[in-house]
Order: structure tokens, then sequence, then C-alpha cells
């Protein structure tokens, strides 16, 4: 299979990219079911798409939290999405020895945001040779992650893209500073924006993260307008039953409305030239 | 004269408005110069303009800054260029003993937003029966807003907006909220989004407030996508040597690039209903 | 009467100083019982004592709150207790124009945190002659008072305090940062610590503020062992029934258990020198 | 060789505890000379210590700094010290598979703060029966280490230290809220305060983190006298050429000033009972 990332038109004149699914892979079905749904939709919509799914949340709120089927079964489910509906898939990793094994069957290998400065694990990253999607932590201003981006590209790797999902802002909340996108952009990589991670309240249901799903696509289309390439949305067709991240999950309808949108104002932005 | 703010249509179905000036009146002809500037500019575009300008910058950093002409003065070149350019003028008022003279002249009185909890001053302004524009503090949640809507309307006035204009992040740093919109628009005020004072960096330069408007319109667009009714910018010809907020404050090209832009998001926002 | 303010030793080698009282003239009988306690206890722990009482609470979160007896009857009961147990007293005033009004009955004025920005009112108050103490505003950094210092230093007057009150940390929250203490000793002024105010949770509930009193202890030993000359305390006999800042105030049992450590620590910095 | 944390009292009858060292292993003599500094000083003032060092820092912010002489170098000479100077001793681990083999020298498992949600991790360390120390992440509120402890504690491990080292609080700075003290108490671990990574500016200088250990005593000061039962302090001979957290590590003459202190805030605290 040739490489769908390699072809992955971004910036000024590209639409924007969406890369969505649900937070975990809560089993095979539900994930063909909503890769079938945002493949029609994105293929409708023109836009780019790039399936997600985690395999194994390693830093749940609780420990008694589901943390999904671990590599082995994750990775081939992942595999039989990616033939299926011909598609590019993500999913991340928690430890540099998990990067050879899934590099052979992800197109983008993701640094969850808490672990973006484990220096060992985005050199395994990178070193795979796959592109990396590096998730800003909540603690790091967007001009931190110069640093960051040279840990990988030290590995050989040009392929980085980065992703805001938010910043600290007192307890049990995070504020998007839109802000952010320009200031990532000037590193040369894609700039994603996160908009179902951005709308969580972490650890603001005691035992689990709250949030609020209905600020996911007003960000989202705010992020657009202030340059972002691409949007990074979990996606469930009944998010308030989803195993993960079920707060500030969307849901089809609001994924339906949204995308038509994003495209829109991408296209202004396009127009209008450098944001 | 009709009153100009009574045909200002708002929300889902209009275009966006447009509050601009330079921050403070710095003399007759730099104002003339700005108004006829951006009345050419708003007109060109179908969006409703509302020009601004302090005449008395009563809270700025240092002792030794530039405070304007004050009320006497300010309110004459104010109405100058009300009557010059048949537009609507707002400025802001320090004490409840100034509401009644400024409400001889001006079309919306502002509160600024360190005073915004300043209780005789909200009711002093709402009951002079003028517009009233509320900026939020940057130490209140955009939920507070509600109580201060409340003094207002107390006062029997009912044609209150509000304005986002960054929130405290730290020291010397604003962040913009941009679910604060969303959540002020419940009070069923119009929501007006202030994208050069979000971008100060308050007392960054030591004995005056830095800022960086490369970032204003990044930040003015993502607003506008994320459901603001309109949106405040300082604008001068020459923001370099402006006497207020020159870091911040936006220029002339600045504004006819993004005016536009603006214009076409809001479209996008309203076409695909309630954001 | 001589100046008692004059007197008051602070610093390195003086005790703690303590400005106590309820948040709100309640009426003459309360201020009574509360200022009757305070002087007893810290006569007994040789801690100097200005009594603290609002008479015009001109910021409160709602229009409805209790805002008490205005300037005229609030000036009056102020001067009684002043006479009737031989201590200074220390009120806030809100407008330029109060300022030589209250100059006649305190002995030091104060300014609120949110109006610490307001040229006119530092200016008004220092030049009464008075010693001014200065709130430091949730949304500013300790390292900006030296400019507002500068204001007030510029009417002649060289006996200003400076006191923390905490900062603006996401929403409807407040943080110390007790590194502020030694930063705004740099300006020569001696340095205040306001325990009550700092762990409020401002609009905390709804239409009024929350607080968490048991902190207010521990956060004062903390600032008294950081550096802090003085504290401020809102104290009240029943917190839980007071018409203001009930929440966040503490009960006389708090007090008497907290004032002998406060005590004990200050001299442990003092004898170890400069803190 | 008897468990020396087993005879560790902690609490309100207590002295305050130390665990100190430098940031990384530089070599071996550099640790055994301070280490040597500080076991006398820490008898004299009759103060617990655990000697604490890194040998692998993986979490740099960029990746040409000094990491360390890894696990096993790294372990050896912490176990030379240990022996030599009859001194617990303390070191992070960051990836599961470390667990065993530094249980085997550490009297104590750190648990880095960016790394406290890792469930595998908490996990790991908390088998092995060794007693950990697990930092608050910068990115969370105090309340939200109940969740942690509980992690650890299903391991069957009930020997749990918490640790603050400060909040993220805007871009590149950090602040210490002292009520965390007490609200971390209530999961019934002795609470740490780490003075010195809490004086941090995190990546403040570009490629580095940048500091003010000038700070630290004050904090440190200001933590006992709000309830901490212990403290971490980076400490070294010369911290301007330290290989690692140099801005913020204090030096020898800060630690013997700063010491006595301690000890006699916490008898004050001790003696008025529960703080």
């Amino acid at each position: 299979m040739p490489d769908p990332i390699r072809s992955l038109r971004t910036g000024p004149d590209a639409p924007p990219f969406l890369i969505a699914g649900p937070c975990v892979i809560e089993n095979r079905d539900i994930c063909m079911r909503i890769a079938d749904f945002l493949r029609r939709l994105t293929v409708k919509e023109g836009v780019p798409f790039i399936f997600k799914a985690s395999y194994d949340k390693a830093n749940r709120t609780s420990i008694d939290s589901f943390r999904g089927p671990g590599p082995q079964e994750g990775l081939r489910i992942l595999e039989e999405i990616k033939r299926e509906f011909d598609i590019p898939v993500i999913s991340d990793i928690h430890a540099p020895a998990q990067a050879a094994e899934a590099a052979e069957v992800l197109d983008i290998i993701q640094i969850p945001a808490l672990l973006c400065r484990q220096t060992d694990l985005i050199v395994a990253a990178a070193e795979t040779g796959k592109p990396v999607n590096i998730k800003k932590g909540q603690f790091l201003a967007p001009w931190d992650m110069g640093n960051i981006v040279d840990k990988a590209r030290s590995a050989g790797n040009d392929r980085i893209f980065l992703t805001e999902r938010g910043t600290a802002f007192g307890y049990n909340n995070l504020v998007v500073d839109m802000r952010s996108l320009g200031i990532m952009k000037e590193t040369g990589c894609p700039v994603i924006f996160d908009a179902t991670h951005s709308v969580q309240l972490p650890g603001g249901q005691g035992s689990k993260s709250g949030g609020d799903r209905r600020q996911a696509p007003p960000l989202a289309q705010a992020a657009i307008a202030a340059g972002a390439d691409g949007l990074f949305m979990e996606t469930h067709f009944d998010p308030d039953n989803a195993l993960c991240d079920g707060p500030n999950s969307v849901n089809f309808e609001m994924m339906e409305t949204l995308l038509p949108r994003i495209v829109a104002i991408k296209s202004i932005i396009n127009d209008g030239g450098k944001a």
C-alpha cells in the first residue's frame, strides 16, 4: 500500500483534513460502524480522513476505567478498518518499545499530550519513519513545542504534526489559546486542533473527566478560522454510552452539521491568503 | 437624530458589526482621518459601523501616560464625527457622575472591563436609557456576567451588549476562551469580541502594556466563527506611534484584509443556523 | 489624636500587625462587639491592631446584596470605635470624591483590588496625606504594583501599604502566589496578606461568592513564614450569618488559635534575619 | 538493612524530613560531596534525611541536555552513598520495566509529575512493596490525587507520599497553591513540598528551564507553616554550574540558613495542634 499520508495536502491551499473515531476501541463492530459513517461523510464533503482509535488508554483517571483491547487485538482491528475502507489510521503509543509494532499498521503514530516531553518516546516514534503527531502538553506554551519537534527531527523524521488540545486553566478546566495555532505553524509542521479533548473538564466528575460536547463545534470552527490545517474529533454514534470520553465526544448529527461549515471556512481562509 | 443603534440588527441573520477607532482621542484630525477610512471600508463591505475612541483613559499603567482631552473636549469631537460621517459613536465612562453628560452625545455607553463590578456605574449608565456595552472583567467567568446584566436591566434598560476582551492567564498575559461567546449569548445580549485588547500583554513592557497585533486578525476570525455578533478593534493609521495601545492596535491594511473575511465567515455561520 | 500609624513598626524586627473586623458595617453593636474581642486578643498577644469594616460595598456580585450604611453613618460608627477602643481604623473608598471625607476619620485609606488601576482614585487617596493601603488586583502581577506605588508617591505620600489578596486562577477561583510578598517588598512598602479574601471562590455560589474559611489560617501562617509584615482577616462572631463574605470570614475561635502561632512564626523569621 | 522509611515519623508530632541532593547524578564524587554535607547538616538539626538524585532524566527540555549515567551506573552510585553514609536514597523511574531493578537499591521510588497519570507505572512501582513518592502533575488539582493514590493502594501498597511541585500558571511559570497541602493530606498520605521545582520557570530559557532559587527558601518556610510534613530541595555546592536545574537549585549556604528555621516553624505548627 502506498503511503497515504505522503499524498495528504496541508496548508494554505488545501481543504481541512479530519482525524476522527471513537476515543477507544470498544470492539470491532463499533469501530466499523463509526469508520463507515465518517468515511461516507468525508468523501461527500471532500475532506481527507484518518481513522483514530486508541487500543490502550494507559492514563485513565481511575484504575477501574476501561482501557481497551491492548496492542495486539487493537492493531488487528485497525488493520481491518484500514483495508476495508481504504483509509489511513492513527493511534497512540505510551512506551518506546511499542513503536515498532505500531508502525507496522499505523499510518501516523500519535504521542499523548502528557508524554510529549518523554524524549525516548518521541525518538522511538520518529525512528520508525512513520509520520508522528505530537499533542502539545496541557502544561506547555506553544513555543515550547519547537524543542520537541527538534527531538523528532533529530531522528531523521520530517513528517511531524502538532496538535493543540487545550491548556491547563485553573483546576479541572482547560482553555484553548487560539494564538497557539499560528505560533506552532512557525515550526513548519501542519497544525491540528483537537476539538473534543479541548472541551474536557479533566477530573471534573470525580473518578472520570467531564466535558461539554456542545462547545466542540464552535471551537472547531474557530480553530479553522484561526488557521488550523486539520481537526481531531472523537466521534461516536452514542457518546453518552461510550466507554471513554463520552461527555466531550460528538455524535454523528453534530459531525454532519459541522463538516460543511469547516470546509467553507477553510476555503475563505485559503482564498484570503495566509491566515 | 433617530436612534441608530435601535436599527442595528444583530444575531444569526445579520452581518457582523464593527466598533473601531483609535484607543484614545489624540486630536480631532487624527480621529477624522480614522473615522473616514473606517466609514468608507465598512460601507463597501456592508458592515454596520460604530466609531469608538476614549476621551479619558483613567486607568493607564503609568501616571505619566497620555490620558486624552477629557470629557468636554472629547465629547465635542465625537459629536462632530457623528454629524460629519452620520455614524453612531461609543466611548467609556469611569464614574456614575459622567453618565448623563456622556449620554447626550454617545449612542452606546461603554463600561471598562476593570469596572464591570461597580454597581453604581452600571446603574448610572443604564438609567440614561442609552444602550450599554459592558466589557467582561479579565478576572471573571463568562457565566458571572449574568448578575451584571441583571444590574443593568434592574434600571429598566434592555439594550445591553457584552464584550469579551480576554481573561487573566498567568502574569502579564491574557487568553481568549472562545467558549465564553456562546455562554454570554445565553443572557440574550449581543456578544462582541474585542480583538485588540485581547492580544494585549498587560504591563508587559514595564511602564506600559505590550501586545501582538498580528494575532488580532486570526482571533477576530475565530470569534466570528465561534458565534460573536460583532467585533471591537482599535485601529490607527500608524499604530507604532499611537499614544495608547499601539502594540495591539491594527493598521488600515490589516482591516482591509480582515473585513471581507469576517463578512464571509459570518455568512457561513448564519447560513448554517445557530452556531 | 496623634497619628497611630506613624508609630506602627513593620519589617524584619517588628511583630506582625493585624487589620481585622467584619467585611461590612452591619450595625454599630455588631462592630463594637467584634472590635472589643479583637482589641483584647491583640493586646494579649502583643499584636498592633487596626479595625477594618466597609461602609459601602460598591461592587457586590448581585444588585440585591447588602451594601452597608453608606459613608456618613459608616464614618460616624468608625469614629466611635476609634474613640471607644483607642485603636486606628481603616476602610475603603470607591471614588476620588470620597477621599477627603474619609480622611477625616480613617487612619488608613484602602483602595479595593478591582480599582487599583484607577489613577484618580489612587492620587486622591494619597493627597489626603493619610497612609494608603492598595490591594493588588486579581488580574495583576506582583511587579506591576511598582507603577501603582509610583502613582501614589507622585502625590507626595510615602506611607503606602500593599496587600496580596489572591490572583485569578481559572474561573471562580483564586490562588495565592507566595512569591509575590517578597517581590512587592522590593518597592519598600510594608506588605500585608489578606487571608480571608484570598480563600474566596468569586461568584462561586451563583449570585454571591463562596469561600473556604478553613484554608485562611494555614495560608496566613504561610504568608508570615514567607515574609509578610501583617495580616488582613475578615472576622465575625457568626460568619455563617454575616451579611457579606461569610463563607470566607473567620470566627473568634479561629483567631484565638491562629494569632499566637502567627506571632511565633514572625519571631522565627525576624530572628533568622531577612526572609 | 532494616527498612529506614518504616521508622520515618511524619505528621503533627514529628520534625520535618528532608529529601535533597543534586538534580541528576553528575558523577560519584559530586554526589558524595553533596551527601556528606547534607548528612552532617541534617544530623545537627535533627532532621531525617533521604538522599535524592536522578540517574536518567528522560524528559529534559532539549534533546541535547545531559541525561545522567543511566540505571545501572546510577543505582551503583546510590548504593554506595546509602552504605557510606547510612542514609536512605530516593530516585525516579520512567517506565514500568524499571521498577524491580530500582527497588533493589532505592528506599523510596519516585514517580515524576508528568507521569503521575500513567497507571502501569504507578502500579509497577507500588507492587515492589517499596514506599512510593508521587509528584502531583502540574496539570492536576490537589483533589485529583485521590484517584492516583487509589491506583497505588490497589497494588497493596499503603506507604504512599504525595509531593506538591507547583501548578501550571499561564505560560512558562508555575504557582504553588498552598491550599493543596491540606487537601492532599486528606488522603492520609504524608505530604512533601518540592521547593526547588516549584520555583522553576519551565522552558523559560528557550532550550532549558529557568528558575529563581531565591524564592525557594520563603516558599519552603511557607509550606511548612501551611502543614507540609517534609521538604524536597535540589541542592548543589555550585548550582550555577550544575548540569540540570541549576537556576532553581539551592546552594549549601542557603540550606544552612533555611533548615533551622524550618525545624522551628514545624515545631510551632506541631505544638499548636493540627494545622
